[in-house]
């Protein structure tokens, strides 16, 4: 996969793009990245690439021709057209499917918006416009960090065995359960006695139950839309049972 | 604000920590970031900090006994008692009221998460479980640094001229009316009149009307929790009528 970001912060992507998952999808050739100062782009004397809004307003608003440009000259450079993600605070919320969705694309361009805002003929250059959360940043850099490491992290050989992309939260459609490793007990804090029985059956049930039980009582929306077998109604039944009695 | 970050890639937070606002905000002592990395902190022989589930599984979990010991130590050296996240995807939601109570804190503390989760006492150490969206990360380290985007720049002073706080999408509860800078002509897309005019009754009307639309065709969940006046309760209906007709 390649991807292109256009940035006015290049340095904020070096830390990210060298350590973790990212550092190493580069290394073993799956990913490349090219970040661009679209700064280089402007044709203004001074380098601007933001102005004052028409019709007022406070703040600055990024300027068309040096996104305008800096799109061409990728495109130019592309084998294929790539998909063209505007961060923005106003755009679709980011989700897993979305996610799933860029990482069947060959080719993603993130354009990091700042100041302000963007002068609305920027959007026509797009084909997505994505916001991370109902939350506000100061830029869209560590929104599109954000949007490349969930994306990357679906592309086939990114994961090793060590990590799992198919049974984490939110892929299954239910909050995980409780999990615990070693010691069984740290400063008087136990293991659930059912984990260190060693019966499979068992195990596998109170597991589901409890990511029920979780998703129950912290995410009731994500229940509405999943498609359970009889064993998930019958063990949500009991949840609802015992979280009422306590 | 003080700042500390529990990770195992401290690395990634150099570029985003220098540059932007969190850079400027460190520069102008109004914010003091730790960032720790908690292998430091493992007491075992190779410093191993995860470790098999019980019960079985895939991948790897984190141990209780590093992160217990790096709060404990982050907790002897606070003047205050810190409010400590814990970045998880079954966690709470992360929007802009929690940004604005976090913002409120002298001392925060975020645990980054990695490999497939956490023994879950750890969570019997922590104050919030928060998670940045529906979607799956790699680690907890992208979503630290979004939240302590989001959170120091509502600090006091944090913020310059050219920047506002306070009339972005989601702080007013409508998203942004679209904007535009010069030209007013660009390779043939032109600016709306009414902003070139010099009328301010029309313009902010012009505004108004058009945050409207853009919400009301993008988020309408927005508008349901949103108390309107009059005259945005008519231009709504305009809104209504003209995205019919079309």
């Amino acid at each position: 996969m390649r991807i292109d970001v256009l940035t006015l912060f290049p340095r904020m992507f070096e830390g990210p793009l060298t350590e973790s998952i990212l550092g190493k999808a580069i290394d073993k050739e799956l990913l490349d990245v090219h970040v661009r100062n679209f700064r280089d782009f402007s044709t203004n004397k001074h380098q601007q690439v933001d102005d004052y809004p028409y019709g007022g307003g406070a703040g600055m608003l990024l300027k068309v021709q040096p996104i305008h440009d800096a799109l061409t000259f990728i495109k130019e450079d592309a084998r294929t057209q790539p998909r063209v993600i505007l961060l923005d605070p106003a755009g679709k919320p980011f989700n897993q499917e979305m996610a799933e969705d860029f990482s069947e694309e060959e080719h993603l361009v993130f354009i990091c918006g700042h100041y302000e805002g963007y002068d609305e003929r920027i959007r026509s250059l797009v084909t997505d416009e994505v916001s991370l959360g109902d939350y506000v940043l100061t830029g869209g850099e560590l929104g599109a960090m954000v949007m490349i490491d969930a994306t990357v992290r679906l592309l086939p050989e990114v994961l090793g065995n060590d990590e799992s992309a198919k049974t984490d939260s939110h892929s299954t459609g239910l909050l995980e359960h409780p999990q615990y490793t070693r010691p069984a007990n740290y400063e008087g804090m136990e293991v659930p006695h059912v984990l260190t029985n060693g019966n499979h059956k068992l195990i596998a049930e109170w597991q589901l139950k409890e990511s029920l039980r979780r998703t129950f009582l912290r995410r009731p929306d994500m229940l509405e839309s999943l498609e359970m077998t009889k064993e998930m109604e019958k063990l949500l039944e009991e949840v609802k049972k015992e979280e009422k009695s306590i």
